[in-house]
């Protein structure tokens, strides 16, 4: 056998690598390759005991998912703070290995029902250690008193991007990474986050929703001008309402926070106040102003949230409007043109929806699918999952497939002919939102674990596995029934189309399958 | 004596060069040194007898203009139809001696008053020449039909820009190659130019207007959708008043100059239409449907045209609310923040108002002008003589005077510290145009000449020479009264304050100054 020492410069100075690559390969010498294996064999077995998906019934659907779970664990152990995902992971150059929401929006959604709660913390911290370059890229801008804009792309903290429609422009991700706090939290309890780490970031994020607001005294609204939305296919246009939506959701919760951890925790609040310069009366009084006064764009006939407000404005087509030789229109268009269309690369509004679903109900939220939907070209490799989760929310079970397919195998199968590029990883993570918050209707509402699943009549099972706060599941699909198996030594609760299911620990509960729960 | 002979590979093979410079100091030196500085005082001489403007009473000002109309003389000569004018001239590198709509909007109403019609006319068939090239730049964005885009930046009518807010979205500049032709022949009658060049010019700018509207069904009107009007600190708006107006007007145009064309040369027209594969009947019917139906953003509270859709959502403050160690703005403020404010770069709905003078009253004018003025931060060198001639035009005699102090020794003085990049070339036009359009209130309407003159208090009087059609005249200022000399050898039919004045050949007429003749 060979012994191979691998080490980086990230953890020991350039002049001592050399002796310690030395020492990992003596180290792993002296263990064996047996050990070795064994350790690995062990470690991923673990790794599969509670991140995997088995689909029975459609052999190409559980290679494609398993090759999808694979993949999100090779590329993010979640030991080490300083390290994000990419989205070619470490599979191919492109993006450069830098992080971009994605992780916030669709990794994490992953890791903290698949992993120890100490990965997604991680993902978090990174972010928290990024705050002072998030203060200064705000600060570049204009923007004081500590406002923050994490940056669209990054390394190290600062902004990496280099086109301006998106550095300053795509501002939602702030909205995304200050809602990874609060989607952590309310899968772990783990509010010494909160105090510890995540109150600084949301302060430093409502802060600068704050800033970059402005009342418009002809809409005699807050409004927020120039931004671009998840979809990447307009740009700088006015109150695009996902993003209002999370600016509003963030000065909400940033005040929340604020209060919470006052009381929790006043020493370490102190300190937060101190630090952050924060006044607490004035400036949770401005945010609460702002959200009691967002304009929100809506079109009364549709009854539709308007993408932007210039969006009734464009000619309006579907999707199906555009001949099959000119898709995907990115490659076949002219920016103008595109930028002019009505056609929307991603979800947008429909990610609102999807993020802030409780607030409405199912006709809204099909009255939203039934009219973006068509309008999406699905030319973001994220963009299927959110749309397979909302069809299966409106029990539009064939789209909902249909959308399922398209992310399913896309590297393996190399649907678009860019796998050379590397793989979608970040995607990855989507897919396996599509089963387990589509099919599995897997949500938390109010502290609570819903599960609604439907299944889709290729499959004959499928199961999944779920951490939630001390708890820990297995969730089994049939074409007739719901099981759910504790694999915690705590009862596990959690509500099954809307019944209260009581689980004890090593027990399991059936419950009978409702596919026409949200018919 | 030291000859010289100085020659280019635009006009000789390389191979060539050496003989031909060789062969040109020979001539020179056959000349001889006095023969030669003769043949050059006299030709200045010439240039200055028709472009000169003599300002008694203020030296400063009198030399400003003088540096002005000689370095504009000095770049462009009018021999050579494949030479344009680049906004630094050959005085400095920057923007690389392209081409920019200046030259339509500043340079050829000096030219056209000033230099002999074949002079304006080669600058107008340079663009005729690069036709195809504007059709093949409307194509590589997806237009159709022989539809043209002129570039925002050309050396050989390719667009040389970067950066796609300018190059497919400042498309108004379409429209100042369009009004140049309209300029043009009604200085000079020559519509032998519009039959041999203009037209097909005029056919290939509506068609891109007629292909880049859409029809809104919200606003049931048609509409202009991510464009950048002249000011350029706001991108990718809609419905710019500015560019909606001059669409509007080409389209007007192109039509009436196909009615003309066809009936003035039926020849000729078989042969543009046989080229343009035009349909005259349902294009120009197209463009009926288009200018009668086209939307314009108005705020009715206001009476004031809006500069674009979403203008009075942005926070409304005026220039003076700037710190003034915060200007200029464009070395102060992020990208962002400029983009996000009401503060325009340079004249935008009042470039139209300018242009489109005839169509309103003084009131309106007025009106324009006291809401757009405040919130112009003139950080264009194009910027203030738009301003000097409306200002002069609603009898606002100290602003307009403030305004053309900006531009009259912009370079000589340095002012903004810039000099070492080259001269304002064409901005060096908008001064002569202050002058002779903002205090002598020279129009052309409705195939007339007018002079409206008022006089700033610090000058004692001032005077202009223009060419007209036929005529050849010296308009001068004084604080009492107006004389018109003519140079021409038929009579001469002007409008001094809506009177009509005849002068004969080798007479002058005199008229009472009116200063108040636009309170």
């Amino acid at each position: 056998h060979k012994y191979v020492g691998i080490v980086s410069s990230l953890n020991h100075p350039y002049e001592a690598l050399l002796q310690k690559a030395a020492e990992k390969a003596e180290y792993a010498k002296q263990k064996g390759f047996e050990a070795m294996l064994k350790a690995h064999v062990n470690h991923w077995a673990n790794i599969w005991i509670h991140s995997d998906i088995k689909i029975e019934g459609d052999v190409a659907a559980q290679q494609g998912i398993r090759f999808n779970i694979f993949h999100l664990n090779q590329t993010y152990t979640g030991d080490d703070e300083r390290l994000n995902i990419g989205p070619k992971g470490f599979t191919g150059e492109k993006y450069g290995g830098t992080t971009y929401w994605d992780t916030e929006a669709y990794c994490i959604p992953f890791f903290i029902a698949t992993a120890p709660t100490s990965v997604t913390r991680n993902l978090l911290v990174y972010r928290y250690k990024h705050l002072q370059k998030a203060i200064e890229n705000a600060q570049k801008l204009g923007f004081t008193n500590g406002a923050a804009l994490y940056p669209m792309v990054t390394i190290n903290g600062e902004e990496c991007h280099n086109e301006w429609e998106i550095t300053f422009e795509e501002i939602h991700r702030n909205g995304a990474i200050a809602f990874a706090i609060f989607n952590y939290i309310r899968h772990t309890e783990d509010y010494a986050y909160l105090e510890e780490y995540g109150l600084e970031v949301l302060i430093g994020i409502a802060r600068f929703w704050a800033q970059r607001v402005n009342w418009s005294v002809e809409k005699k609204k807050f409004v927020i001008l120039g931004v671009t939305g998840p979809n990447e296919y307009e740009n700088n246009v006015n109150n695009n309402w996902y993003t209002n939506k999370m600016a509003v959701w963030c000065m909400k919760y940033a005040a929340e926070s604020v209060e919470r951890v006052k009381n929790s925790n006043p020493a370490r609040y102190k300190e937060i106040i101190d630090k952050t310069n924060f006044d607490a009366a004035s400036e949770t009084a401005e945010w609460k102003n702002i959200v009691d006064n967002m304009y929100f764009p809506y079109n009364e006939e549709l009854q539709v949230f308007m993408q932007q407000d210039g969006y009734m404005d464009k000619l309006q087509l579907t999707a199906s409007d555009i001949p099959l030789a000119e898709r995907p229109i990115n490659q076949h268009w002219s920016w103008d043109r595109i930028l002019r269309s009505c056609f929307i690369k991603q979800a947008d509004t429909l990610q609102g929806i999807y993020v802030f679903e409780d607030e409405y109900d199912t006709e809204t939220i099909r009255r939203h699918f039934n009219f973006y939907e068509p309008r999406t070209v699905h030319e973001s490799s994220l963009s299927p999952c959110v749309h397979t989760i909302l069809a299966a929310r409106i029990a539009k079970l064939d789209k909902a497939y249909e959308m399922y397919l398209r992310t399913s195998r896309l590297d393996l199968d190399d649907y678009n002919r860019e796998v050379h590029e590397g793989l979608h990883i970040t995607s990855m993570a989507g897919t396996w939102m599509s089963i387990v918050e589509g099919f599995g209707g897997k949500r938390v509402q109010n502290g609570n674990l819903l599960v609604n699943p439907i299944i889709p009549v290729q499959w004959n099972s499928y199961s999944f596995r779920i951490r939630f706060k001390e708890s820990d599941m297995e969730i089994r699909v049939t074409q007739k029934e719901v099981s759910i198996s504790s694999h915690s030594d705590k009862t596990i609760e959690l509500y099954v189309y809307s019944e209260k299911v009581v689980v004890k620990p090593g027990e399991s509960k059936v419950v009978a399958l409702k596919p026409d729960y949200y018919a």
